[in-house]
């Protein structure tokens, strides 16, 4: 065993974590108190700076444009961008775009990765991601309501879906639909690419999500598919294996969620313990002095620590011997990786005291939006369920 | 001991949670999505509503318009309402109005009650009050830099204060100011009315909080006292009591809180229980067949039951004994039932999924405005603390 | 509502409180040290003690020899006795006596009564309770293996018991077994009186617990029944309603306990605040002023509060309205006192450091025994899907 | 980052695991329910196999007659040992002693390390270490009253010692004394030999630790020195080193007990899914079919995980950097992992029902003797301030 962070990670970091305190946090308070739409032009900028930087997707190939990591290598990253909420839009890896590109370059046609996959490797379009319907629970994937139908060349898709995060000015969307009722729950659904314009898609609204409707990027949007047509080269990868792409494309995402939430608990931590070493609770008495405070501060630094390590163990393996091989791994830093980052976040609210609930800072951000990482990718309960499941098998429980 | 609760308290509560039911449940969809501002001219009829109904105003002498309710009896009422964010409003029993009506009511001039305390009561105008300083720790109430200087028939003061909770659109403002620099800590600071339109006075924003700058009642403002000039008769109560009457006001606002958060957890678990009887998570089989849904129905009502029974005790002992008596109950529910509303709130969101976070229900509202609660009114730090040296005195410990 | 506790009740506990922190507060370290058999001689003596003072059976009608109290004074004087671990025994309403005598009194025959129940009031003899079977799960309280067979006059028993407490020494036990394994699952057991010298009665051992195999009182046996004869006069109860005696048996059974556990946390919290006060952690600094030893004291009151006023309310609606109208809270209580009582302990203990762990104090002794808590008359788990599947069963869930 | 174990440390991990599976597992029920004196040749037995598979004194260098692992590789070892309560100890590396040839290997005279190291490598003695006192707090090291004054060519030792573990039987002890009352508070004390014989040195009684006074190596004892002689080159190291050496001593120490502690986590993990797999709760139904037993699983699961990976990284660091360089890493695993042993035990105990209180499995024995890894060695609270203090100094807190 050896827990060196190679040199050429370590310097990636650096720069990364140099970038992001420089050009990024500066658009922080602005982030926190203007519409997204408003802040394209300036992020368009950033952008910029982070390609020429070589800092621009990092997650992918470098001969499609990206910095080539492996995965443990884009875990390390992953956590640097995530110290700031705008990190990985300005690199160009943010969700849920990060994923189809690599579902796009995994199972893309020619067409399909020329046509979709190359823009948005380019950041001229975004996309978003259409399989969670308001009828069905989250916690039973293969149980959906949206149908794609033969039909000439054409498949028509009806449905309804929400949570497509990012929906609003997203080019396309990748939808998951019914199109082989009669076969096994694990192979009726597909993956079928809608161009924004397409007849019979229509985004409804962007849902109110704590406080916020949110806009273009930063939003999620309930759309209907109403006898929308596209043609059946839109099918992505083959059909019925929709359910089986996602839970491959799941491994890695989760991966990229964990050490984006590792990015925050630190920079959450940060800005306890920079609070606590100045903040005056008494005539020349920090608040840092206090034990209640040191407290906080050490609880969190050693259940960072140990979220971290289990992240990278997992990303490691998931390098060695793939996804599946990886699937309790996951599963657990799922669960426990987001309830670190919910029990940060509070202790640093509570050692801001009113400022922490202010949008002076991201915190009162993360802690409104990630109260959601317990239930997006699978919810706690899915992920303990399905790791006991398996644990219980290798004692002969069925 | 007897645990009944008078049937004509109980009739009360029944007419209370009939009333939120009918009148107000349908405005909280708007209310969640719009501005407090825009939604006045419909909050003006259900308040009118209330008033003919008898429910005006609870907390007040019947002489004074109010329903002549004990402590005890306004804790059971307060529950009812709190189970809408609208409900206290529009029973004209609000924080801050509540308690700046009982300060005016106790201290006030007859002059004082003329022009401050009746068009309150009417309903007529909003007040607020302006205590907690960014550059000062709410965890030390007597160490504050605003001041309130004589100067011929005047006082003169400068000052910055924030969490001015209503300011915007209030009539006037209780401000906390040092009077007497020399005298004893506790002794140095007192209470003057200050009328939105004084010179010098200033509201310079309304702070963003948990995502939203909100208007109106709904807000939380930023004001400044820039040799700001009020009339020496504007003295609220003797010079160098505010911080004395300030605690005294505090014992019942905190029953009026947790009770407040009682009725938020009893609106979130009966959301829960009935989001749970009715959701598929398997065809035919409903979220509530499941063992983790069923603990966190069952552990939240240990809970609450624990919490309202506290409360109730603590009110009952400031009616028969005074705030000053029932010190500890205070401390030890106001921390106690915050914690419960906070995980109370987090198991119905994580029973939700996705729904939990949307603005559809008022759950994300209160995530959001009553991480607070253990902010507000002392930390939940600073009423442990206080509690318990007074117990340990009780060992000679000193 | 009113939380007075009246004057008779306040002078009973003032009684019982005296008696023991100078009868029985003085045998506890040899009771920590030593074997309960030896110390039978000097119970004896305190047993006599109580009776002369009027505090012998407190939960008895005065007519059978008790204080005639209702079960809501009782809880009070249950309390007081709980805070020590011989308080009850030496009162003589310890488990499991005290509710074989319950049973005894509703159900016996005036045979049986003259036979097991007078000699039980008088402490002349001791009883235990045979209904957990090592091959079945606690959980499932009507699936058991143990019969009991007609045969001539007599029942001839089978079966296979543990954790039949205090089988050492008692003069009788109560057994639960099936009798009519056709019947509803709630109506094939019967309690039946088996005398300690019945032919193919055998105590095995005493099961070793949490490190002590203990003796006479304080054991908990294996027993079996190898075709153990008895008359059928024997049957305790209709035939076949041993559950329904039992279930209505463990109602006011789990506010004896749970009161006992509140006077162990209120014990623990004692000497908590007691070692605070006086230890010194540095020169001249006691552990009580620091933040920590603050926190957990504040936590503990705010606790036993909590879970003092839920019992008692319990009591009281038992009172009023019998232990089926009072299930939900009985639940409610079972499982939230007992963690309670687990988080109190383990504060009290983590405040004094070594000497926590040690016998030199009562509460390493609770820490081992009362992990039980959690287990014995339903698991947490059993209470809370109970108390929840009713509740859900109100918002139309099946 | 290289999370794979070396081929030869998994061999080795596979041999103790065999030999604890098969040789000592056998033992336990007996450990559990007899005098450890009584096993002593029972265990002379295991020890001479343990040596003959190259299985003895792990932790010292080949040269020694040990197998000459790193720290990091020792983790590994030691957490296959921990698996039993009997593991360590039957492979000679048990605490205290494996802590006192440490000291003795880098700070014995040659005369010391023959006559007291060399008889502890080959087993034929035991030691003790005797710190801890009675009268003055653990979480204050440098505070004690023990006293070692020059007479001639002797120290003359005066002080009270408790939790001297396994001082029953031990040939020798380790004392830590002022010898320097005027120096600087980390330079007073020293560390002295005393032999079991000496004048003045005497074994007053074992404490009684959660119910068990103990014998032999199973003992904490309380020893007092009464102005007892000892020569002067009975000194071990530098005079008024005691406290520098006791905390170099620590960093490994507390690796140990923490890998000891993940090897508990994991066998209580395996008793309690075999459990679940196997035990019926309803007729055809395991406890492992419920959820709730399936949320511990993966809860326990996921923090064993956390906690290994933390350790074993503290452990790396060591080996790379010093102790002193992991003086954090070592702070946080202490808590961190004590708090994961407490929950997973509390699970499989409470998984368990009845069967986990009792001592048919090493559960309860567990529960009752690791209560005291919160404390021993620096208690919870010490090393969270402890971490705090340091990361804070590095935002500029004093």
């Amino acid at each position: 065993m050896d827990f060196t962070i190679p040199e050429n990670t370590q310097s990636m970091m650096r720069a990364i974590r140099d970038f992001i305190q420089h050009e990024v946090y500066p658009l922080e308070r602005e982030f926190l108190n203007t519409s997204f739409r408003d802040m394209l032009p300036l992020l368009v900028e950033k952008r910029e700076k982070a390609k020429a930087m070589g800092l621009w997707a990092p997650h992918l190939p470098a001969e499609l444009g990206g910095q080539g990591l492996s995965l443990l290598e884009f875990a390390h990253v992953s956590e640097e961008l995530g110290r700031s909420p705008l990190g990985h839009y300005v690199c160009n890896c943010q969700a849920p775009d990060v994923g189809n590109m690599e579902i796009l370059m995994l199972h893309g046609t020619d067409e399909q990765k020329e046509r979709y996959l190359a823009p948005l490797i380019a950041g001229e379009m975004r996309s978003c991601f259409s399989m969670t319907e308001p009828g069905y629970p989250g916690s039973n994937p293969t149980w959906m309501g949206a149908t794609a139908v033969k039909d000439g060349n054409d498949y028509v898709i009806n449905g309804e879906k929400w949570f497509t995060t990012a929906a609003d000015g997203a080019a396309f969307t990748i939808v998951m639909a019914i199109t082989n009722p009669e076969a096994d729950r694990y192979l009726q659904a597909s993956m079928v690419i809608v161009p924004a314009g397409s007849p019979g898609f229509k985004l409804v609204r962007n849902t109110s999500v704590m406080g916020e409707t949110g806009s273009d990027y930063a939003s999620h949007a309930e759309v209907t598919f109403d006898n929308c047509r596209v043609p059946q080269s839109n099918l992505l990868g083959p059909e019925g294996a929709g359910f089986v792409i996602a839970q491959e494309r799941l491994g890695p995402g989760r991966i990229h969620h964990c050490m984006r939430w590792i990015g925050i608990c630190e920079r959450a931590f940060d800005l306890m313990c920079g609070w606590a070493a100045t903040r005056q609770v008494a005539p020349g008495r920090t608040l840092g002095s206090r034990q209640i405070a040191r407290t906080w501060i050490a609880e969190s630094r050693a259940e960072i620590n140990a979220a971290r390590l289990m992240v990278l163990q997992a990303a490691w393996k998931i390098d060695q011997a793939g996804s599946s091989a990886a699937r309790n791994e996951i599963s657990l830093i799922k669960f426990y990786v987001a309830g670190v980052l919910q029990r940060v976040l509070d202790r640093a609210i509570q050692a801001h005291g009113g400022m922490g609930v202010t949008d002076n800072l991201p915190l009162a951000y993360w802690y409104r939006f990630e109260r959601a990482a317990r239930i997006y990718d699978g919810t706690d309960e899915v992920h303990k369920l399905a790791v006991a499941r398996r644990i219980l098998r290798g004692y002969g429980d069925t």
